[in-house]
């Protein structure tokens, strides 16, 4: 059958032809509905740079063969289609696993969250606990999501500490003392049964601005977290930036105090040392009321604790200090905050983006914009699940992709 | 005329022809041979990812058009043919403007220097001085080469300090002070009567070592210029990163003593106010017998003065903190000091590598190759002809590139 000219529909033929030029267009335009979710005709043209025409008909086409649907909407005021990739079933699942908790997302390749759990862990558990327990998570949203272990694509998994792909091990300055030295990759695997794919909890923050984030961060930005570790995911002319061993972004252990407290990597006055959530813990024992967990802190420094606040302070105007030096080097448009402490918003972007100012050349300070992630503490596990959703090749859970 | 089926000659027909996927590997390997120089054809097979049968038709076309020379060599212990570009006449020029030089380069597509000329300026010089002695030290160069002016494709010029793509200006963090709010490509293509490129010295001097060095860097590396003003040329994934504005590698402006020395930038005890050559020259002047310019602090340094030896020292030092600081958040598989000081070699090198890896994570201080720029202070200038020569497409300066 040959392919229609208008490219309507197509034969199956050679490379280079009408058809597989029309096969890559859908794919296009089903992997921007899978990456950026609901979307217009007229967002999917500027995402994709086709032309409206071919939209349109490449629309049409997904649309009487079942594979999206379509709802009325307002863009700019006028009447539009939202245009909705259906539900197949198939999910990714993102873990973030940290020092005190594990977490994990239930998505679809439809760009939809299903589900969501989270249960605390025991500080300094070892690698077997914490994987059970992912695997606990892991089931129950599964459950929440009404899926099937076999509708699973992979699950992303991300993991406080500096990452190497070519180990498949966390290094020796990772929160998680107990997991070092393991072959995480291999036994999530085994303990999951469905293909992982580890990270560093940054970098996946970081991804999952990268089509989910609803705040503009230009083609160059930075995710930070800020919990029991202090790290960062680069975003450098839109791809994620690993090093050459995948190992980028480590700023909690820039040193920012000489001859400080011994940090967990064998230095000296890292910024974990005075600015992770461990830390400003540790720093307000001595406080009349102690808070004693982040949730904690977190409440006591909004309810205006004089203490906490003014610990969260000193930990912003050192975080920001570290960014601003960052900022001179990598030159991004945004910086984001992540992690646990998102709640505080201003109580800790003001003194971060202070320290920040006294740190950088005054034209980087003067163009960087610095907020709170708006996908709040939900951004690393997310990551985990577009990581899954990049890998897989979103066009084809949507079955024959010539329409 | 048809376009021969084995590719050997090429008919004007249409794109997505035989004869367009032909051009189109004549142009790569026109490309690869100005980049990288004379090379083997197991060299150009491997840089070009074409075939060999595809490369030695390529260049048996070249050469019997008279494009290119081929003389005989040895690979790997066998007999081959070192494949050169012939000299079309064309030139770019590379100029390295700093606070007390002017050099310019003269350098063809063929990928070979023919002139190389500097001359020191008045320190505190204004802008329009450094324009004239740069337009005076291109003259001398292109007469050196035996060129006119007529087949110069343009000029690079590289200048210490943050250069602001969007504005044409250089910051205030600069070490021309007298520059700053000129719009600096303007006044030069005024004055030059060519193509100008502008760019941050540092940047030019790891654009350089992208096809001129002899190291291997590995796709992730750094270049760092140390001079009257400290600053890095980022390579990441191959590319030159230059940042949301173009800003990226300023690591001469992180503090490295709080409270120090106010710095040019208005912040206070920046790294360039400890390690900077003029730093290091004030630091020394209560010395014996002090140095006053940077090659009498190369000599007395390098003849075992121990003052001389003790600053250089403290400026590694401090040099390698901030390298260590940057390795941790970019992970980069080499790092190549450049600038004046180069011919230090190990009295430099030592201390900015025990600085490193004093503040890095020892994960990434085990993987890095600290090494001396080969290329030495030539870096920048040779880097401004090599972004002339990236602008320009080679294979349209050799011809009709169907042969």
């Amino acid at each position: 059958m040959p392919p229609e000219v208008n490219g309507v529909s197509l034969g199956s033929v050679g490379p280079g032809s009408q058809s597989a030029l029309r096969r890559d267009n859908v794919r296009r335009v089903v992997a921007v509905l899978g990456e950026q979710g609901p979307s217009t005709q007229a967002q999917l043209t500027r995402a994709t740079g086709l032309s409206a025409g071919t939209v349109a008909s490449i629309v049409k086409d997904l649309d009487s063969s079942g594979r999206v649907t379509l709802t009325p909407t307002t863009s700019s005021g006028r009447r539009a289609l939202n245009i909705h990739l259906v539900d197949t079933g198939h999910v990714a699942v993102g873990l973030d696993i940290g020092r005190r908790h594990v977490r994990a997302l239930v998505v679809t390749p439809a760009h939809e969250i299903v589900a969501d759990v989270q249960r605390p862990l025991p500080l300094g558990h070892d690698a077997e606990t914490g994987i059970l327990a992912a695997r606990e998570v892991m089931s129950k949203a599964l459950e929440d999501a009404g899926r099937t272990h076999s509708q699973v694509l992979g699950a992303g998994v991300g993991l406080p500490g500096p990452y190497d792909p070519a180990t498949g091990r966390i290094g020796s300055g990772a929160i998680l003392p107990e997991w070092v030295g393991i072959d995480i990759s291999e036994a999530l695997s085994a303990a999951l049964q469905v293909p992982v794919h580890v990270n560093n909890d940054a970098n996946l923050g970081a991804l999952a601005h990268l089509g989910w984030g609803d705040q503009e961060t230009g083609e160059n930005f930075v995710f930070v977290k800020i919990g029991t570790g202090i790290g960062t995911g680069l975003v450098m002319d839109s791809k994620l930036y690993g090093g050459y061993r995948g190992l980028a972004g480590e700023i909690g252990h820039t040193i920012v105090v000489e001859q400080g407290l011994v940090c967990r990597c064998g230095n000296r006055g890292c910024l974990e040392t005075v600015a992770s959530t461990s830390s400003m813990l540790r720093a307000l024992a001595a406080a009349p009321h102690p808070p004693t967990t982040t949730d904690e802190l977190v409440s006591a420094a909004l309810s205006g604790d004089v203490a906490t606040r003014r610990v969260v302070e000193d930990a912003g105007l050192s975080i920001g200090k570290v960014l601003g030096q960052m900022a001179s080097l990598i030159n991004p448009q945004t910086i984001l905050l992540g992690g646990p402490l998102s709640d505080l918003g201003d109580l800790l972007l003001e003194p971060v983006i202070r320290g920040l100012l006294r740190h950088t050349v005054p034209e980087i300070g003067g163009t960087i914009s610095v907020r709170v992630s708006g996908l709040r503490d939900r951004a690393e596990a997310l990551g985990g699940a577009v990581s899954v959703l990049s890998a897989a090749d979103p066009a084809e859970l949507y079955g024959p992709v010539a329409v």
